[in-house]
């Protein structure tokens, strides 16, 4: 199996600290690579932590705060510089984001003077529900959040599988091409008789990744969270600050692991951290009272994906 | 006297590398604080450098293209940011940018959503001269540069001034606040007589300074860069590259160089370079066989403005 990891590029809300970049995140995802609210200094940041921004396939901005989407410009011109360097074209790049922020999106992807060969596909979303199903194991869905100003949280969903249970087939004589013919029609003629591919396999549940930046708790953070294997999710305030999120419609470590909880994510990442709390060891001290799988990110941190449950 | 300093933030053109931020410059001037260029990750770079952007009294920006100008919204909502938390307004932060790229210039100011208390005063060029009196020690000029779009390089100057002869006031017994007096009147009447002050001083050239990127040869150059105690200006290129320089009207660094000795700019500093050199000590080799006072710019590299001649 490939690679599904989260890739950190920065961890710092609204504006970035000596120890933290602004926000953003890259997934690998089996063949995909998604790029999640790309603030200022993406560009530089995928160098660093050898994301090839000429490889995504998707770009998710949630709001347009500029520590979640200032690093757009550069994402976009530097996919033109790639898509100009090479021989043969890097197809198009969705970009989904709030309908509502769509003249931020403009500016935006017309910032500053280039030669557009970046082939950007917009996609403003406004409303809850699929969004762009990008390859045969990633669906991207999209939650609408509880912020200041309009915002979606994402959540990428491989489908259910079945898993093959390799004695079962021994057992009946299934082996080498046999095997493809009775994934691909259901049932196989063997020596033994029929076998139903029911027999010799089980359920696999897909595999699931949620991305819930920024919000107050909210019922679309529920919906996205819900039974995920990842959940990336803003932390910025401790639960004595809680007035404080609860004014500008942020969590804190407490909110996001008791989202996490009660969703049954089972990976947390906790991250958007406010820059008054200098060392943010105290965010998953917070949270792991609550969940017992407690990532702080940090920049240029990767957290794979957890196991197939 | 207060420090008169550049101070390097990024280096590189077009886009970032791993060890080279996107151009961006710091001038430390007396009481003056520029920022020039400020590319993509300038408001980090300033944390890291020690540059406090609420300190800046005005931003010139030399043309739209997205490595000399992706930072600005960043440096705007800094700003707006750093104007809400003291009690006491920042004042207004002049921005000066080439007229042409207005649209430009719009987009990034307003490219995410922010509470708008930059308090910025867009100063858009459209003339070689005079373009801002900073203080009495900074006056900033601009002239056209030929480059692919609208061009402005800045220069800073001090005002000449003169500089009195300690010698020649004591053998006048000239003491104390007489001397203010003399100053201030050009002329005192002591016990042994009328002295006129330009007995007892001389001339002293004001400093100056001056930033040339991204063009080719051209007039407008020469003219900021004549007799400049420090020159900041693109080496994109090397000789053997010049056809490319010409091409994308850049400068190689021999040119760069020949522009500083032709000019009698004193002290010339390298930067913009393409990152298809990894070690940018080659520029300097190059440009040190025309000039003898060059520094090859380096991420977060102080240059001081050479002492007065």
């Amino acid at each position: 199996m490939t690679a599904r990891e989260l890739i950190v590029l920065g961890t710092a809300s609204q504006a970035p600290t000596r120890h933290r970049h602004h926000n953003s995140y890259a997934l690998r995802w089996d063949d995909q690579l998604l790029l999640f609210d790309p603030g200022e200094g993406t560009q530089r940041q995928c160098i660093l932590a050898g994301v090839v921004i000429a490889r995504a396939t998707a770009v998710c901005v949630t709001h347009f705060h500029g520590d979640h989407c200032l690093g757009l410009p550069g994402v976009i011109q530097r996919r033109a510089l790639d898509n100009r360097a090479t021989s043969v074209s890097l197809g198009p790049l969705p970009i989904l984001y709030p309908g509502e922020g769509e003249a931020y999106f403009d500016r935006l992807r017309t910032a500053s003077v280039f030669h557009d060969t970046s082939d950007v596909l917009p996609h403003p979303l406004d409303e809850d529900g699929p969004a762009l199903e990008l390859g045969p194991t990633a669906r991207l869905s999209a939650r609408r959040l509880d912020h200041r100003i309009p915002t979606f949280g994402y959540r990428v969903d491989e489908p259910d599988g079945i898993q093959l249970d390799r004695a079962a087939l021994e057992e009946r004589g299934i082996t080498g091409p046999d095997v493809g013919r009775l994934i691909a029609d259901g049932r196989l003629l063997t020596e033994r008789g029929m076998v139903e591919l029911e027999e010799v396999s089980g359920p696999r549940p897909g595999q699931s990744m949620a991305f819930v930046m920024d919000t107050g708790p909210c019922r679309g953070a529920e919906e996205l969270a819900d039974g995920v294997d990842l959940l990336v999710c803003e932390s910025t305030f401790l639960d004595h600050e809680a007035e404080l999120a609860a004014r500008y419609r942020h969590l804190t470590a407490r909110q996001a692991a008791t989202l996490a909880r009660d969703a049954g994510a089972r990976r947390l990442v906790l991250t958007h951290f406010s820059a008054r709390h200098r060392d943010a060891s105290v965010f998953g001290e917070e949270a792991r009272a609550i969940h017992d799988d407690v990532v702080v990110a940090d920049d240029l941190l990767t957290v794979p994906v957890p196991t197939r449950r």
